[in-house]
């Protein structure tokens, strides 16, 4: 180690207000909303992929460690400086380079937030349908370092289908350039999309082309409310089975509806255990074709009612308040995001509750039904051995459900730490040397984010 | 070498019926659509992964070329056992192995013909959107291998985009499982869709998990009869600029209408020197407000006439017979699927056309226009030395043109021999470097397809 050489030569290099060092400057640099907190040797905020290439070229002279990060709103850990080193900042880029309403696309540094980009291309008739609950204060680059998604994505997909090309930055500092500026493209491989999603272990990336969509002519709302989960499951899956595809499906479980009654006395009726929040945009036309369809397939035994909801506006804001809301409840929350096939979902939710209920642990349950992609919490007070020994048991046999129901242990959130050491359950020996071989192709000496997302 | 061996080796594994060594049985495995013709020392066929396995290891240790084949449809050599070898065939791996409609998966070997996974999607509510001009004759193992599009893809994307899992063999001959049977999932590197385009590069697909599309509920067809070529391209842009997505875009030059001209005498007015053949898709209402918007945007300087067409079956018949017409016209054409983006189409259009003129080479042009996606098709005929000479100079022009549009030089093709020597006029060095290290983490002693799709 060479740290404070490191230290020295990254101070000649770049003005002192866009170096950190001192630990109380990196202590807000230290973490992500997973509450890991390891903290770097420094922060160092480059404005340029020039600037970019100059920190990775000095961490990999140093082989010492270098992790990228937009704002640290990722919940697995994945931005934590986990082995020290330093912390790559791209808050800074964060400038809109060039917005093409007629080829449906932007150019964007990687620490544009996504509410701003959506400012700016709304006016235009366009949205970046990502849209994780962090919207307002995530970056667009980490939205693509994690494969984020969020409610619409049941309709308009994820992260990874909305990006074009990219200029990247590898482990041994050279500027690389993915993709095109066309909607096909088949000259080379597909980096692009390799690295959306890969945690920044791959490559930082320092420009995006972004693939913008029309907005929708209209949104409609509806509702459903159940007696309970598994007859909401059966819905769920129902309303996916038949061809109209709502642009959210979301689902909220008792537990999550509580902490909704707890905040807004009146708002939900007591005999409701479950809930969908469902949207359907398109022309008019459409929106009433779909609702049609979609209160139909919500008919299962156990409806208390599906409705037309003309204003939703304050439950989704209910339902986007919920992640913050358990804080409320206990001192830490196990955050999963596990998705399964939608019509694996009755056996899954139902699992989840008898899971909960023989390990006694409080739970959560919410997410983007339509994915299949539930967000299960199981609230626990960390103060406690015999619960948080009961809650690890509980969320191995969770995962084992996931699994043999084929699932997957995380739909958006991603490995990061959190996850690491559950992925040898879900990906075999063999796909994940591969996996290691691939990032050793772009960074050979293992400084980009090392120790995240494998094993 | 020691090739014998090998052949000794593979005749012992597999029964006389699945492994070809007559020269005269393996002609028709030596070349593809591209008319390269370069014969393998075998053919194998095997049936399943692991066979596909013990094939791979075979040629890893006597260091031999394998070569992975669906049907052989592809026009830029991706399939020709360039180096000798053995040619993987993979066409009697060919069962459908789930379809889940709940779930709008399947589960298919890459035999599968395009066509045959049509049929048995459509009775249960769903399509595959690629659909190449070879769709009845071409594997779907193919298709993923060279990330295949066809005129739907302004709507629905590409291959790419339709699939969530592969089982594949490496270069060393191990079995990967990439993906999962969800709609989102971010555990580990996305290997599925690097794969996807990949040409048989990296790994040998041997099952893929494909996402199902439902059905469109209904149809329309419109089309707009330009004066020139640059006003036709103008209405392309105003098209994909207006909110309504068409769900096939597809333009034909003059040269392409005399074609069908002469086979279908009367069907298209002469003073026509550009068309567009429109589909729309959705809802009666839907169909008919896009219909609308899309009839207001033809509205450019140079329109004949834009209409519905009631009856559009005969012209798409005329225009996927288009491609083997060429055939008709000259020796050999030179065949380039070069990609704008759709503003900068008048400028590629009318540049071709002045290119075309200025070096005295018939040409024809036609494709996907929505997503700039244009087929230029050359008419030469190799016995003229200084024609082919004219020809090799306007092409080199025309790839200058599209890489100053920002375009790409395939758009749906693929790289394979006939892309090769252009590739880095497309991508850096650098970037050309990170992707040869790629192919040898997937393939380590370089035996899969070795040489196709790098310069």
């Amino acid at each position: 180690m060479s740290s404070s050489q490191l230290l020295q030569q990254l101070q000649s290099l770049f003005p002192a207000e866009r170096v950190f060092t001192d630990p109380v400057d990196c202590y807000a640099y230290s973490y992500d909303n997973s509450r890991n907190f390891l903290p770097p040797i420094a922060v160092v905020f480059p404005l340029t992929a020039e600037e970019v290439q100059a920190v990775v070229r000095l961490c990999n002279e140093h082989k010492i460690p270098v992790v990228p990060r937009g704002r640290g709103t990722g919940t697995a850990g994945g931005s934590v400086p986990e082995q020290g080193g330093v912390a790559l900042s791209l808050e800074r880029m964060n400038r809109i380079l060039s917005i093409d309403p007629d080829n449906r696309m932007a150019i964007i540094e990687p620490g544009v937030l996504n509410q701003e980009l959506q400012d700016a291309i709304r006016p235009k008739g366009f949205f970046w349908p990502p849209d994780p609950s962090s919207a307002p204060y995530c970056s667009v680059g980490g939205n693509l370092a994690t494969c984020a998604a969020g409610p619409h994505a049941v309709k308009y997909g994820v992260a990874r289908d909305h990006v074009l090309g990219l200029k990247a930055v590898t482990g041994s500092g050279e500027l690389i350039r993915t993709g095109c500026y066309t909607t096909k493209g088949v000259v080379g491989y597909d980096l692009t999309r390799l690295i959306v999603g890969s945690e920044g272990t791959l490559a930082v990336i320092v420009e995006a082309t972004l693939k913008l969509t029309p907005l929708p002519r209209a949104t409609g709302g509806l509702t459903a409310q159940f007696r309970d989960t598994v007859s909401c499951a059966h819905a769920i899956a129902a309303i996916m089975a038949q061809p109209f595809v709502p642009s959210a499906l979301e689902f909220l479980d008792n537990n999550a509806l509580n902490l909704i009654r707890n905040r807004h006395p009146g708002m939900l009726p007591e005999e409701m255990r479950a809930l969908l929040m469902i949207e359907v945009d398109g022309s008019e036309a459409e929106i009433h074709e779909a609702s049609e369809a979609i209160l139909k397939a919500c008919e299962v035994d156990g409806l208390i009612e599906a409705k037309l909801a003309h204003d939703t506006e304050s439950l989704w804001a209910a339902r986007k308040a919920l992640s913050p809301l358990l804080r409320d409840v206990a001192p830490k929350k196990i955050n999963e995001d596990v998705a399964v096939p939608v019509s694996r979902l009755p056996e899954l939710l139902g699992g989840i509750e008898a899971l909960a209920q023989r390990y006694r642990i409080a739970n959560v349950n919410f997410g983007h039904a339509g994915n299949g992609n539930i967000h299960v919490n199981l609230l626990v007070d960390p103060g406690n051995p015999d619960e948080m020994e009961r809650a690890e048991a509980c969320l191995d046999e969770v995962f084992s459900l996931v699994l043999s129901l084929d699932g997957t242990l995380s739909g958006e959130h991603g490995v990061g730490m959190a996850k690491r050491p559950f992925i040898p359950r879900e990906i075999d020996e063999t796909t994940i040397a591969l996996m290691k071989s691939v990032k050793l192709a772009f960074d050979p000496s293992n400084i980009l984010n090392p120790g995240k997302l494998f094993p």
